[in-house]
């Protein structure tokens, strides 16, 4: 399997973020794709590719140009009011609030992000533009016809929003894949969702649209980041209804019951009928991730990936998360080789 | 004029608030009562009197059952999570995210607050429900003749809605006291928010009320914390529209003009035809505050009480913020001292 994979996720290395009460350095941090790529060299899984430059177009395809332009300018502006240390917002538009975006940088911060724990430094944008052109072209290469395509992203993405960052995410590397497929040629594309945590921001993005189906498994948001979606009676709107599908799984939920409601997910990928499967590969599912509640173990991510397989599908794989930086290269590899054994 | 003070106000005692993309110790702090305190006594203001209790009936009247007994029960839930640090969030529930309370301590912290700035700690629900008791105990005497009555109220409270909390506040200490004195024979109250920050909380409390007036001058919200609420166009809602006034001010606003917005409010306050009156009382639009950016030097707190006077209602003065701890003490006592000269 191919792997693609730029080393500017460098630019983006935080000192800090508010987890737990305290500021700590981020577990969402280089080694992590350094980790996964050295597995990728280990077991011999392939050729590996830096990426080509697509250029705003398909970002702005997903993204609002609001939140692009801030993007692109949130290092400079905080810069210019005079700190050198990594940005982090003050407060959230939460219910009852207006939204309304400020003009001061710290108004804008808090406008465009959902959360305190993700820090915005030089280099972010930078990491966040190469990180998405890892997943498009990944996604070209399931356009030219590879039966798995493996993007090796770093900023992760599926917590970014049309127009707000958080959880590590700036933008949404699954989503922008997905839609690049659906405006080359892909009539309908599923993307499923494997991380720990929601994929809140993918499902917002397509939460309307019937072209698109996303299921995710994940941690339960009575329990979980982010809280404040993924339950299950979020099935889609207007003519998207139907075209999501989620399953909360409570802590200490193991493979069994796990596996279970995979194959619910693909039997509904399945009847969506998708040309193209885009998949949000987090392996924050591990029994030793620092900040998840699940026990799935290191072989069980083989049978995750042979399962993916058939659904015979072209499919796209775009990395997550996973904080059990050790672990994270051999669970996040047994994925692509339990697919290749079985494609 | 009387002060009302508790000295459980030290239980909120903050390590560290997220300000500035760091974690630094509360500008909120203990001594900024203290220093108030010690002024009250220097220039021998009157008699100064400990809360009575009032229970938790007036806190209901203004707050979201659910939210209170979140607030009594979060440092015990942080604390059997296996954390001693002072609890903040994680993330936020903002625009697109649903309302939905979870189950986790984590998950609570986030739904029922809107910054990373305002820390829970053991003491906390204590020393905001004396906070709250020193309110309405300034209310009763009021309520029983006093011209002029002053809470010394921390931790402050304009920014805490019907069920969130931020900006260092937990219990609306000025909405309760507003709530009380309807209660108890006030067919219409006005409340004027002086802070440098808007009364958002306060706002939002009363929005759709035709008997509660509320208007603020702050810092405009397109710069200022907390940044989606406080515009000119806010004007109430329902049977409360027209009972709302919002006199945001630009960054670096110097008293000529401050005092143009302040002639105004209380024209509309004369307007309104209340019968008690409570002052949000904070001083952090002293030039020399260190979070904000309005340019009022100590003299002008002479002229500001004075006017206040001049509307010749039996008023309630609720310390809220004021982050220059060397000068809030005389800031605070000039209000009080040009008050009680010209009632």
């Amino acid at each position: 399997m191919l792997t693609i994979y730029s080393e500017e996720h460098r630019y983006q290395d935080g000192k800090a973020e508010l987890i737990d009460g305290q500021l700590l350095p981020p577990f969402e941090m280089p080694r992590r794709a350094e980790m996964v790529l050295e597995r990728v060299r280990a077991v011999g899984l392939g050729d590996i590719l830096a990426p080509q430059d697509f250029g705003l177009a398909p970002l702005e395809a997903v993204h609002d140009a609001r939140y692009l332009a801030f993007l692109a300018a949130a290092w400079g502006d905080w810069v210019k009011s005079g700190r050198e240390h990594d940005a982090l917002p003050l407060n959230w538009q939460i219910r009852g609030m207006r939204a309304l975006e400020p003009e001061s940088i710290d108004g804008k911060l808090s406008y465009f992000s959902f959360d305190a724990g993700t820090p915005i430094m030089s280099g972010t944008w930078r990491a966040a533009q190469a990180s998405a052109n890892v997943a498009l072209t990944g996604a070209a290469r399931v356009k030219e016809g590879a039966r798995g395509v493996f993007s090796l992203c770093r900023p992760p993405g599926h917590h970014a929003a049309e127009d707000y960052y958080g959880g590590y995410c700036f933008l949404n590397n699954a989503a922008i894949a997905a839609q690049w497929l659906r405006d080359h040629g892909a009539a309908k594309v599923a993307l499923l969702d494997i991380d720990y945590h929601h994929g809140n921001g993918t499902q917002s993005i397509f939460y309307d649209r019937p072209d698109v189906f996303f299921a995710s498994l994940h941690g339960h948001p009575k329990q979980e980041f982010p809280f404040f979606l993924g339950y299950e009676d979020e099935t889609g709107e207007g003519s998207g209804e139907g075209a999501n599908a989620n399953f909360p799984l409570e802590w200490g939920t193991g493979f069994e019951r796990w596996f279970g409601a995979l194959q619910e997910a693909a039997r509904r990928i399945r009847t969506f009928g998708a040309e193209a499967l885009v998949i949000s590969l987090g392996v924050d599912t591990y029994k030793d991730d620092p900040i998840s509640h699940f026990t799935l173990d290191s072989d069980d991510y083989l049978q995750i990936g042979r399962t993916i397989a058939g659904l015979g599908l072209p499919t796209l794989f775009v990395m997550e998360g996973g904080y059990a930086v050790e672990e994270i290269g051999v669970n996040a590899v047994n994925v692509l080789t339990g697919f290749e054994e079985a494609s």
